[in-house]
């Protein structure tokens, strides 16, 4: 019975990161022809909690926040673990910054707001939760006149963020690809990528 | 005396945009060869409000904000005028996007403070004072334990930002230059940029 007494030598096994085990579930696909809506390669049950992708290359990933501050609430990543925006690469830095464009095209088309913010917290004391660098991307639906320099707001209020409903992410996350595929054709079409 | 009546079709002069006045202000340089703290391409009175450059390429621009909400509280724009994120073209936003990452690193060197929020605001609706597109790097130096998932804190709190203190700006901006042009060696040295 010696095995099953209580070992306070033993650690529990380090929590695995949620964004590296999106990041192992979800393979990369060409983002301007992107996998039909029911393709198991972009299956939500990939993992657990369910992910919903809307971007997955061989560097990034983006998906819906499971605690939107807003619809259309999006966080985009680098698949490879890093904890802050100093220990991604100078290439990996750059192609977030060129997807930040195109994923605030398509969601600003997806969700017909055309105000966002983009928020990338370094450290607790900066509020970041996951330990795998990642931007935020969120609309922000309330148009509040404002003249005034300086306006309050909560950024990440107890109470403001609503948990995401399946159905509905499932839609909104198929949407997003398409908008991001569109983006990417009028680029092209532009020569600009 | 007709000439000085009130004429109420003639609109006054549109405001000219602050940081495309900076822009204007100040010329590029390398910034991995810096020029020295006191020569005239760095002279905060350039421009008015006075500006504080920590980076001024043929591309982007970077000082010290005004009202900071900390310490070293950077803004890092493209040079040419752009409303939004989705405003400026492919290129600007991968060197947007790569600067963010030398940024951050010079930053968490000059003040010492290892967390911070990168920033980057999209309409009135989402806090955008300045109408040309900009990303905020803001060190926070207050560390607060938190294992909470969601942690509440004001992004633009009225009352959090204090004046720049010129004499103090110009010491830190020069700091911060100096730990870009040392962060661009080693990147350099290791081949990555």
């Amino acid at each position: 019975m010696a095995s099953h007494a209580f070992d306070p030598t033993i650690l529990p096994p380090a929590a695995p990161c949620p964004f590296c085990n999106i990041a192992s579930a979800y393979a990369s696909y060409d983002p301007s022809a992107p996998p039909a809506a029911d393709s198991p390669v972009l299956d939500p049950e990939n993992v657990s909690p369910l992910s919903f992708i809307v971007l997955s290359t061989p560097t990034l990933l983006a998906f819906l926040d499971i605690l939107p501050l807003s619809r259309g609430h999006l966080l985009l990543c680098p698949r490879r673990h890093a904890s802050k925006l100093t220990d991604v690469s100078a290439s990996e830095a750059a192609e977030l910054g060129a997807y930040l464009r195109i994923l605030s095209k398509a969601l600003v088309r997806t969700t017909g707001v055309a105000d966002w913010n983009v928020v990338q917290n370094n450290g607790a004391a900066a509020a970041q939760v996951v330990d795998h660098v990642h931007y935020h991307l969120i609309p922000r639906p309330e148009i509040r006149a404002s003249g005034k320099l300086r306006e309050s707001f909560t950024m990440f209020g107890r109470g403001q963020r609503e948990e995401l409903d399946d159905d509905e992410a499932v839609e909104l996350a198929a949407r997003i690809r398409q908008n991001i595929q569109l983006v990417l054709d009028e680029e092209a079409g532009k020569g600009k990528l």
